[in-house]
């Protein structure tokens, strides 16, 4: 397998540094084939080489099986005009290969339950997974535009759906209800989007091909209490870009595992893309603080999904278990009894 | 003064039964002058008139001083075409009253804390106000219609903001943080919209004017996260409308109050509108069951601000106090070792 690594901004680097050490681990202990190519993206590619895409980079992407990134972004480079800010190397990234489906599996870990704001017994049975459709909706529609009206400026962002966009993304929520608990919520904002309304009327149009799928809408404000409310009567939600990029960081704080969670994003035929839910945390990069252990269950998912490779994903979820059962934790995972780790050495530890 | 009532959907009827009661009170014991006319709204008037908002209505909302209204919406009219839908006339008249300034108080009533899904220590010293820019944005940006491309559908909806929009609710924002704890919170999504980039930057400019406040910038997806995480951090919001539609919503459901808090949208010169923030209930509608106590306090809120009857709404405010002290709920509110009350019981018991 070839995977292109892009470590990005901030914590990036040194969460990829133990990652590659984790993957080197399973090429040595299940004697797999792993070809690690590195690529830069986000700030780092602004500061090295002037854009936060480089070709090379993306061709590195095109022609490897998995891409593993850590984070982009920091407030260096805030100031800058939206293409040249670390974000605009991942959503280029994103929309060159395709990746429309962004999954957020939301778990809560044992021993983890009370980094959670929430109550200890809504947490019971909390197992969902967030199907974020990423290759369109606010984050691409065109036209996305400063310009000027009369004496003033003006801004405008476009929200755009064709039909196959959205059918192609709810087919997905369907087929992974079908795999998991068969019920799927569908987010919109019917009562006010137009966008909403075609999505909501594609969703009863496939809920007919998929009669074993219990088919729900929430409105999005609506799912924001939801979450909160009752997160474990949810098993696969479905949703638009804007929508689950609210959600999904709404989800993931919920489950008090914020640091802990992974996410895959794939296309139809080529590489997926592989990145923990949380961010680059400028405010302690470089201090060997952060928490590896989204991006250990990042490469899980790549394993599993694109190698195929279960025994070798099982290997690491169920080291991840083991150390965190031992008590070990990282800072930002830190309650009163239990020993922090470093990063690298929660790396070693796993 | 002169109040329009406009009972919509739903529960709004017999909330709204309950809050006329309450005003002709307020009359009895203040002696003040409340001339009170009813209106149609939303799903009611459809089926009556044939329109969510009838001429008619817009007409004595804008003759009156004041608006006060129940809730629209409901599954009867789902299948409407989107100018067809109960929800049209709430935002044809928000549209039309130039309501540009929807502020939610979000806060934990004593006794009630039980009620929410957080923990307990996370809600010490809750008290925030989201302000929510009301007529501009996703909401009404064109073009925002279905069309045909090639052999599909697509559709469309358009963020639109001048910097003239974004000035004014944002500098309502600045004076209100003024009048409270000095925190401004602008959340926005300026890593990915060209509408946020312009919202940040009129912050920025405005913040020269208004030193005695701290102005703080969050991303959505961080501020969905950080409203859980430590909700008591925050004085002020301020946001687009969308993003505060989502957000106000999770706040609300934070405090376990969400049918007990108010909001009022207002224009820059015309009447008020005073609503509670929850909606129309569908499921619990002509059962006598739902809790009129945010749209009392909504009341409260439009006494003080539209009439400036401090000791009215002071009145109104603690009496809902007096009767939650002494335990009595509605259904939505009960805990173990508390009363449950009808909706016509609780307006009786205020
Ligand atoms: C970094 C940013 C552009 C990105 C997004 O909004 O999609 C991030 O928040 C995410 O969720 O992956
Ligand atoms: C009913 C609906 C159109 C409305 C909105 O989205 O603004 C409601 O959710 C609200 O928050 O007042």
């Amino acid at each position: 397998m070839r995977v292109a690594v892009l470590p990005g901004d901030g914590i990036g680097p040194e969460i990829t540094r133990e990652t590659v050490n984790l993957l080197e681990e399973i090429v040595r202990l299940f004697q797999r084939n792993i070809e690690i190519q590195y690529g830069q993206i986000g700030g780092a590619a602004i500061d090295e080489e002037g854009t936060p895409l480089p070709k090379a980079t993306l061709q590195l992407c095109r022609t490897s099986d998995a891409v593993l990134l850590g984070a982009v972004g920091g407030p260096k480079w805030d100031g800058q005009p939206g293409h040249l800010r670390p974000e605009a190397g991942l959503l280029a990234l994103r929309k060159e290969l395709g990746l429309y489906a962004n999954l957020r599996p939301i778990t809560v870990f044992a021993g983890l339950e009370g980094a959670s704001p929430l109550k200890g017994e809504l947490l019971q049975d909390v197992d969902m997974v967030i199907v974020r459709e990423l290759t369109g909706g606010l984050y691409f529609g065109t036209p996305k535009e400063r310009r000027r009206s009369g004496q003033e400026w003006e801004a405008v962002d476009t929200l755009h759906y064709t039909e196959a966009e959205i059918e192609r993304i709810l087919r997905l929520g369907f087929e992974m209800a079908r795999q998991r608990r068969r019920l799927l919520t569908s987010v919109d904002k019917a009562n006010v989007l137009e966008t909403s309304r075609l999505w909501r009327e594609t969703a009863e149009r496939l809920a007919l091909e998929y009669p074993d799928v219990t088919l729900n809408h929430l409105l999005v404000d609506n799912a924001a209490m939801q979450l909160i409310k009752c997160p474990s009567r949810f098993d696969v939600i479905v949703t638009e870009n804007m929508f689950g990029d609210i959600l999904s960081d709404e989800a993931a704080m919920i489950t008090g595992s914020i640091g802990m969670l992974p996410s895959a994003s794939l296309s139809e035929t080529g590489p997926g893309l592989y990145e923990p839910i949380h961010g680059s945390a400028p405010d302690i990069a470089g201090q060997n603080k952060a928490n590896p252990l989204a991006m250990f269950l990042s490469v899980a998912m790549m394993l599993r999904q694109t190698a195929g490779w279960a025994r070798e994903a099982d290997a690491i979820q169920s080291a991840i278990e083991s150390v965190l059962a031992e008590g070990w934790r990282t800072e930002d995972l830190g309650e009163p009894g239990t020993a922090r780790l470093t990063t690298s050495e929660m790396g070693a530890k796993v």
